[in-house]
């Protein structure tokens, strides 16, 4: 009988060991894509596109032809020597002894991946998504997605929450409401759910923290740079709050957490992208109804509707903060009782408000989140209040009739806090691979 | 303007900081579900839930009536004195002062969740699952998911992947098949994705290395105690393998650092559920024909299907390699091609196989895996000999047109593989909210 005893074992260089310095003048083996090829005559350069950045190998001999004729895209194993170039990106090159194909592309990429800004309009680079992703900046966008991702879990592993996973095909909708997706589930109507939030609710009573990192969908008929119709939320729920507020703090602690992963584990992309992380020491708090006349005293803003922030209200908050404080982030605290769900708790001191929050990030709302209630009886009294049915909401108000701790929780969307970190303004730019009213591929 | 400039800070002292011993003889605040009320007439035990065990509060005043006719699954906060009790979990308790009221429960639970076995139905329990999940057994279970989907992803970390999300409603199957959701996406048809292979492969070319932990629909007909309809999808996918043992090579790493984190982070739920963690120091590898055949000689069991394993014969092979070499794990190798996907490679040394493996634990599939073809002309005459069309895979396609490297492979059901870790039988009991043909809530 074989056995596996060992976890991989290549005698393969990764970039990080050639940039350390240490290898100079040794014989590495090092693969990857052929990222661009400049073919100086006697000199051919090969820029390798590799995992954690770009490696230039250079071939001098005009003899041995290495490098000569080599096509972008093609996969390679290449042996040579370390040397110091100051030219070359990270500081080191390797010179080329052997370069052996591992796979050859069948014809060119539509477009040229390695300039510095993709040459293609936003559309033609959703369309050949995997392609453009391999421009280097792309990517980039990517891996800080990855950190803001992971930094959400790890804050929370340390934090004492358990992660779960719910399902996402379900009879009814976590929240009711029209703007859901509907399948045929084995010949019963079934919805994809917008929100984690019973489920997580629900299992506050079990775990007393929970988080959640997975797909959301919302059958929303929006068309604008904000807007997806599928996107990853970060969601969580905690129990044992005695204030709204401690969710804002656990929020703050999650993005002071993130980043300073992101300035350490992170710092080539935030580099190559040229962003300058926010701060999160100070995140002015203010109540709705304050930040509306504040938009509209400051810049001149009409109040239209009392109930909502308009996106640009919101903006003009953001813009006050910014110039005002130096702040990137506000936590808008207080809105109006009519706007939020129906679970969410009312503020004791002025019922028509609720304990709830938003955190906008550059003037955009990234986080929603609040108090919810807790008492069974004042749930059926809201609901029977709202003229809402308790149809469907059995297994989520039992678990209410049998006695849950007070709780609140919020969701974050991964796109656009991405979006926000890296300056750009459309949610598709920090997407993989969109789903909005048109784009259903690739 | 005020600010949030603290992360939280609460007064309330956790299990580890009470069983840590040092507390002893000082005053605490402890907060937590009322799990069990023993009333012992002078004495009253009070056993509060907590998030990470129970604990012991003791009333023996007859006069102060602390913790008489208080109700189980109240949300309670509890100031006490901290003693050393050899009898109490932990082997301390904490003597009530006072007990605040945060919540309490309108109706008692349809059944005790604080006995050590569940009183209940596998039905019922799934019936009313975020009551059963208050046991402190049922909960366990899911930690230890936590674990292994946190094990996964951490080690991978660490190997140079990166974490991706990719849309679960798309225009077309990632690999076609009868067995998908339908929906409707804005008066266009949809489906729900069976698997991320098409986007894992596709971002091989971006990242050489990616991994995705999500949820995975599968429309298929199968009433068994392995079978969900939806689960949560461990994938990766790694480029510039030489081989595809390599990919087994990375699963046995990810076990062992998996092994490692369950021991050390999740002690508790592992001794609570008295889980003997399997060996993964020496995984055996057999050829799929050759273990076909062993099955059958081993145990006299008549070869009916050549091209597939049945549940049966998977179980015997696990129940040769546990009683010959000690194994709870095995790679099977080499699978048959007519019974692998189109993308898979075929073995160069014989085409009727693939260079594939399969991982079973304690005799079932847990894992799929394999290498795929790289190379476009390759993977279009595969799919012309299949007879397949290439409509609606022209973003596949396009990436191997444009080049890719050699790479491959896996997907591992985290509650199949939560499952056989605790030694249950039924999928459903290692899955917060299962959904399967006839059941679609909670």
């Amino acid at each position: 009988m074989e056995f596996v005893t060992e976890t991989v074992k290549k005698d393969r260089t990764g970039i990080a060991a050639i940039f350390a310095g240490t290898l100079v003048g040794e014989q590495v083996k090092v693969d990857g894509i052929v990222h661009a090829v400049r073919d100086m005559g006697e000199v051919v350069f090969v820029i390798l596109r590799k995992r954690d950045g770009l490696l230039q190998c250079v071939s001098e001999t005009g003899t041995k032809q290495a490098g000569k004729g080599i096509k972008e895209e093609s996969s390679v194993c290449i042996t040579g020597v370390v040397r110091r170039e100051e030219r070359a990106p990270g500081g080191y090159e390797v010179k080329i002894g052997e370069i052996r194909m591992l796979s050859e592309p069948a014809e060119p990429l539509p477009f040229a991946v390695s300039k510095w800004k993709l040459p293609v309009s936003p559309e033609t680079n959703l369309d050949h998504r995997a392609i453009a992703l391999r421009n280097e900046k792309q990517r980039a966008r990517f891996r800080i997605q990855e950190g803001i991702v992971r930094g959400f879990r790890d804050y929370l592993y340390g934090e004492g929450f358990t992660e779960i996973h719910t399902p996402k095909i379900g009879a009814k909708s976590a929240e009711g409401g029209a703007n859901l997706f509907k399948l045929e589930y084995f010949h019963r109507p079934a919805v994809l759910q917008q929100s984690p939030q019973f489920y997580k609710q629900m299992l506050v009573g079990v775990f007393e923290r929970v988080f959640e990192t997975g797909p959301v969908f919302r059958a929303e008929k929006h068309s604008t740079k904000r807007h997806l119709n599928e996107y990853t939320s970060l969601d969580f729920e905690m129990g044992f709050i005695d204030d709204f507020t401690e969710l804002m703090a656990m929020e703050t602690g999650f993005l002071r957490y993130t980043m300073r992963l992101l300035e350490t584990e992170y710092a080539r992309e935030i580099a190559l992208l040229g962003v300058a992380l926010p701060d999160t020491e100070r995140i002015p708090v203010i109540r709705f109804d304050e930040a509306k006349r504040l938009a509209a005293e400051a810049y001149g803003r009409q109040i239209r509707s009392p109930y909502d922030l308009e996106p640009e209200e919101e903006a003009l908050i953001g813009r006050y903060m910014k110039e005002r404080y130096g702040a990137d982030f506000v936590f808008v605290t207080h809105y109006p009782s009519k706007k939020r769900p129906f679970y969410a708790m009312d503020d004791p001191a002025d019922l028509r408000y609720t304990l709830s929050f938003d955190l906008l990030f550059g003037g955009l709302e990234i986080t929603t989140g609040g108090q919810r209630i807790h008492d069974y009886q004042m749930l059926l009294d809201k609901i029977e209040k709202r003229g809402m049915t308790t149809e469907g909401m059995e297994a989520y108000l039992e678990v209410f009739r049998c006695g849950m701790p007070p709780h609140g929780g919020l969701g974050i969307g991964s796109e656009r806090m991405t979006m926000k970190l890296i300056g750009e303004d459309n949610v598709r730019e920090t997407t993989l691979f969109p789903r909005d009213l048109s784009r259903l591929e690739p």
